[in-house]
């Protein structure tokens, strides 16, 4: 059995998000490894570059996914080394989506490297892609000497159903960038699919793989949501306000690649005549200037576009408190898992 | 339970492919709409418009996994009714690649109509095959209440090392795209893996689903395998001498697309220097002309390169045939598999 790791991190408090991120990272890490262990054909290669198992990457992903699945199993009395296989198929998940998204948004950096398809072309990466789908559906076997098959194949069921959303929502987050306008209601569906439903099967699949029972799950099921609200909320925060340099994103914000995130969702929902018509027309150029970036960020200013969406995140925060109280967690477990949710809604990358 | 339905095709002589896959055809149909059954997000109206589900087609695919599937499962004395949600599966993530695969060929027509990519995009065109895999995956969970547990998690992992190897070929064959040259040996591997293995997995599948043991699925495997071969000889020979009417695929063969298909492996291989480096440096061009196109058919005819590779498709056919005879199939059975392996051969779309 895996030993959780002493942090290395002398900064990162006892029962810190930090800590808390930091005790799964290794194992994290390993499962990932294994997954894609004796798969030595040069597609695999690919996915190990993109998952930063190959040595030129000095910092992984937060794996936020699988470290709260891990962390939900221990903290129901689950023994979360045995969730390993689902935690590492999670990621796979969506690490898959991850390649696929690069492409469809152009993005050409990624946790501060370049993206797959800028490296090896459209079709090589949508290859990867598809590779690291049906390396999650092998790995998600490695559950079945562990656990009863019932649970194995309800593991499978909640992964299958979470990864037909998350493919849902990203066909409604394409389509939404080729119409003027989303409404708020249609962007909160969107991401309760895109990413909501990942994040919701995370957690649920760290309740299951603890034995919990439906109702039990049921909660958990509630609470994935609401932590998959503020998560996606904040990201698409620091879009707009965050910093390439913490986010390893592109320097240019979501505003110059005209993304129709939250920020200007919320602008458009808010703002009067004058400046919807000016947001509109300037989201319906072929490109932005500099000039129409500052114009935008001055319109999201005088709307206070970015204190009402903290009072999104906060309200989504709150939401995820009070469902954490519904659930039987060991004490420990609930100090992390309180840490985790807190450092979502403060999060600078 | 679900009939085998009369011919409507009077010509569908008795015991022919044609009448073999024409039985087949409704209950492969109407599978494939169970697996869309009310999924009514606009994502699934691309996959019914693929898979020729939306009235917009006069005719679907072949269907040729799914009904070797089907075939092979009653040949072995199984109820062929019951292995329906495996062929729908097998054809669900043999259409998943086909949608991805019209990407990365940049491909306009399939089945005599616009692919998906010219139609809606490249970004939903990637999220519409990610749907269709995602889709393959839950149709097969139908399996459950039909058969053993057992079955069902082996008939999972069938598919799944299928899919695994098939996009591993898929790789290969991208990357083939950017090489000077690829030998036959490097040819053979890729098709081995790219169609060979979905191939292979229906038939596997059908025997498994009659409930037969470790030997006759290997046997059924390496039939699977022959019969690959056979099909991706074929259909290589057809993308430089079918006619687009019966294909229905582009017009340009896959010479003037520069596609590395066998016609140009096999002569490469067979070509002294004056031919060898005509070809290469054709194909070196960026785009060819129809004196180019000609060129490259004259040395392909010098070489004799049609018949090598008929004679290929030959020892593949026979191949199939020894391992027919391998094999304890219903009489009936043998001689509706002997007529589908003999259509492969002879086969003009």
């Amino acid at each position: 059995l895996i030993d959780r790791q002493e942090s290395p991190y002398p900064l990162a408090e006892p029962g810190s998000a930090a800590q808390v991120m930091e005790q799964f990272r290794q194992p994290i890490e390993d499962a990932l490894r294994r997954s894609l262990d004796g798969r030595s054909a040069g597609i695999y290669d690919m996915l190990r570059y993109h998952l930063g198992l190959d040595g030129s990457s000095p910092s992984q992903g937060k794996a936020l996914r699988p470290t709260l699945c891990l962390l939900v199993c221990e903290a129901l009395g689950g023994d979360w080394s045995r969730a390993l296989p689902a935690a590492a198929s999670i990621e796979l998940i969506h690490n898959f989506s991850l390649i696929h998204d690069d492409i469809q948004d152009g993005d050409e950096l990624r946790r501060g490297r370049p993206t797959l398809w800028t490296r090896h072309g459209v079709a090589q990466a949508i290859n990867a892609g598809d590779s690291m789908f049906a390396l999650a559906t092998l790995t998600l076997r490695d559950l079945r000497p562990l656990f009863d098959d019932a649970i194995v194949v309800e593991a499978m069921s909640v992964l299958r159903e979470a990864t037909r959303e998350m493919i849902e929502g990203q066909f409604l987050d394409v389509g939404y960038e080729s119409v003027p306008e989303v409404t708020l209601d249609q962007y909160l569906e969107m991401i309760r699919c895109k990413t909501g439903a990942l994040l919701r099967a995370s957690i649920e699949m760290g309740a299951l793989l603890a034995d919990a029972g439906a109702p039990l799950r049921h909660r958990c099921r509630r609470l994935g949501e609401a932590i998959g609200s503020l998560f996606q909320i904040r990201d698409d925060m620091l879009g707009v306000w965050g910093e390439s340099e913490t986010t390893g994103k592109s320097a240019d914000s979501d505003i110059r690649r005209k993304k129709k995130s939250l920020p200007v969702v919320m602008a458009l929902a808010n703002a009067r005549q004058t400046d919807r018509e000016a947001l509109l027309s300037t989201y319906a150029q072929d490109s932005l200037s500099s000039a129409d970036v500052d114009r935008v960020r001055g319109i999201f200013d005088s709307l206070e576009v970015k204190m009402h969406l903290q009072q999104l995140a906060d309200e989504a925060h709150e939401q995820a408190m009070k469902l954490v109280d519904t659930i039987n967690f060991t004490s420990e477990g609930r100090t992390e898992l309180v840490a985790l949710v807190n450092f979502l809604l403060e999060r600078d990358h």
